[in-house]
């Protein structure tokens, strides 16, 4: 049997794609994956077949892709951005206890956190930590947990899901668990579209950021506590110590 | 003035480059780096005209290719991995100050923790922090109080520099810090030499962690308490029900 492939797409953009990643699709003749990303796909790709489900039917996804390979296509799974971080490449090896025969091979991919993180600058140029405040399958205490000791351990962060129509105010609801900690004027970043038409990039501070509505295709920075601006980015340093 | 192209080039082979930094690469003149990522390069791309400085004398470095794009070069500053994380884009970034003229374009790339996941499974499936343990430019008391806090927000853990000839005991240190919160047989990944020559990944708990030498070609993964070994690799659940 062929193996499947579970690709980290990146962000949106063939640019950010990997060679390997970019290989992989022009060789498989079955594409799985959401239907927002597929569609991104099919521009790049007319001629593949492509599976898609909607959000929320991961599992049905998967066991797609399963079948697919079973009766002898060569498959790829896509993520947006990383195969790994919060994307497919879990479930599918899980699933793999049901269907043992089926070898994955696991692409890795620029994940929002990174290609974000390059729009605005360098957040995460030291330590840092990446939060999803999405409740769906994580209890929101332990999200507000998670938050709290990040902030007290003066990671830079990232948070991923930041918002949705049934969760909008959950953005707000973390900025108030990192001002317990940190202060107001603490440098943040908004990166919006990454990778996609209309990308752009903003800096702002926390209590800005807390007053701010996102969308879903937002992926919210928040420096640590040695997070400046600098010629309107945002940076994280190092370290290193510039003797002029 | 051209812009200087501050490029994260992936783990090591041309296959985890984007597409975007092979371009990058492929278009500039000269090519600023670290020596050890310049030697990979080289093979790839002999006809460039290569700059490095050694470890340590990073701000020189940075000056360098700020001075190669004053004289009219295109010049490309490449990092191993991403070009923010832990990379050169943050240093790059507040040089700007006294390279007022020149505009810095970042390229995001798969840094370690994506491609070393990807080699071990999906480690990092879940909510996570990167941390390295390098004390050069971070105290000790610092790495240590990320490292617990972050062990009690039950974060996957991703380990950047867990070791060198002068830190040997360092990864040692930090397991200590890591069983005082954790269990003794919590998943624990290594993964050695990624993207290159040798490329191996590892799975182990935390106690046969802590007895462990590790190099400088190895990145350290920490499960959470989720975190399992499923048909040999290392899955952090992002916890989907499958319902068989």
């Amino acid at each position: 049997m062929n193996p499947i492939w579970v690709v980290g797409m990146g962000p949106g953009g063939e640019a950010q794609m990997t060679l390997q990643a970019r290989e992989v699709l022009a060789d498989c003749d079955v594409i799985v994956g959401y239907t927002v990303y597929v569609e991104l796909l099919k521009k790049l790709l007319p001629d593949k077949e492509y599976r898609t489900t909607p959000m929320r039917q991961e599992v049905e996804r998967c066991r797609m892709a399963f079948e697919e390979a079973k009766n002898g296509s060569k498959v790829a799974m896509v993520c947006s951005g990383d195969a790994g971080v919060y994307g497919m490449a879990g479930l599918m090896l899980e699933l793999t206890e049901e269907y043992p025969d089926c070898l994955l091979e696991i692409v890795p991919g620029v994940t929002a956190a990174l290609a974000g993180g390059a729009l605005l600058g360098a957040p995460l140029g030291h330590d840092f930590a990446v939060i999803s405040l999405s409740d769906l399958l994580t209890p929101w205490e332990m999200i507000e947990k998670r938050l709290r000791l990040a902030a007290l351990a003066d990671l830079s962060l990232c948070i991923y899901n930041p918002s949705s129509k049934k969760r909008a105010d959950y953005l707000q609801r973390a900025c108030d668990i990192l001002l317990e900690v940190i202060e107001e004027e603490r440098v943040c970043g908004l990166a919006v579209l990454i990778g996609r038409e209309g990308e752009h990039g903003e800096i702002l501070t926390l209590r800005e950021l807390r007053e701010r509505q996102v969308d879903m295709f937002t992926t919210v920075f928040i420096g640590n506590s040695q997070t400046r601006k600098c010629g309107g980015r945002m940076v994280t340093p190092r370290g290193y110590r510039i003797v002029v």
